[in-house]
C-alpha cells in the first residue's frame, strides 16, 4: 500500500484546490467535508503523507487525534451538539475513499439519524457553517 | 460529564465480569465486542478512567491508537480482512453506551455490509475469534 500525492486531500493541503479551512497547526488540517451527513462534518489529516491508519506514525496519530478531539468541542459549541461520532476508514473494503488518513468529525443530536453519504452541499450554507466553527474553535 | 466508575468497562478491566481478552500493555486493554457488527469486531480501551474523546488525555488517546493500530494489524491477519473501520462514540446522541472511552475496531471484507447493532454473538463463536486473534497480534 503506498501514498499517492496526488490525491484530492493532498492536493488541498498543496493550495490546489479550494477547501473551507476550520483550523490548522504545524500538524494537522481540518475542513469541511463536502459531502457533510450532519451538519459541521468535517475532516481532520495530517500535513504529513500518510495512507490511513495502517501506515501512521504515531507522531501522526497522536497530533491527528488532539486535534480531533478539539474539532469535536468546537463543533458542539457551534452547533449545540449533545455528541460526537468519529469516524476513520481504512482501505476500499474499510469505506476509504481518499487515501490520505482522515477522522471524520460529525456533531449529533439526539434523535437525528446521520444523513446517507454522497450528496453534495449547497456551497453557501457551508461556508457559513465553517464560519460558525472558526469561530468556536478558539 | 462525569465517570461512572460501575460502567461495564471498568467492571471488566477490574476483573469483575468477563471479557474475551486479545491484548494488552500497560496503558491499554482490547477485548472482543459482544454484540459485534464483523467478524473480528473488537474494542480498544484505556486502563485508566476517561469517559470519551471529550475529556481523554493526550498521554489515553496517544495508547489507545497506537493500540487501536496494532489491532487493525491484527484483526486484518487474523481474518484475511481488507480493510477496516474505526468509530468511536461520544455522548448519548453521538451513539455511546458505556461511558468509558472506547475504539470499535471492525475488520472489513469488500461488499460484506456491517451488521445492525445489538445481537448478542454466540460465545463458542466468539471465543474462538478471540483465540485467531489473540495468535495475529503477535
Amino acid at each position: 500500500m503506498s501514498y499517492d500525492p496526488d490525491n484530492i486531500f493532498a492536493k488541498i493541503l498543496r493550495g490546489e484546490i479550494p477547501s473551507f479551512k476550520l483550523y490548522e497547526d504545524d500538524e494537522t488540517y481540518v475542513f469541511m467535508d463536502i459531502m457533510p451527513r450532519a451538519d459541521g462534518h468535517c475532516l481532520v489529516i495530517p500535513k504529513t503523507p500518510c495512507r490511513n491508519l495502517l501506515d501512521a506514525s504515531p507522531a501522526q496519530l497522536a497530533a491527528v487525534m488532539a486535534t480531533t478531539q478539539r474539532m469535536s468541542h468546537a463543533v458542539m459549541r457551534a452547533f449545540g451538539a449533545e455528541g460526537v461520532t468519529i469516524q476513520q476508514f481504512n482501505e476500499d473494503a474499510g469505506g476509504q475513499e481518499v487515501y490520505h488518513l482522515h477522522f471524520h468529525v460529525l456533531p449529533r443530536h439526539a434523535g437525528v439519524a446521520l444523513r446517507p453519504p454522497g450528496t453534495m452541499a449547497d456551497m453557501d450554507v457551508l461556508k457559513a457553517q465553517a464560519e460558525k466553527i472558526v469561530a468556536a474553535v478558539g
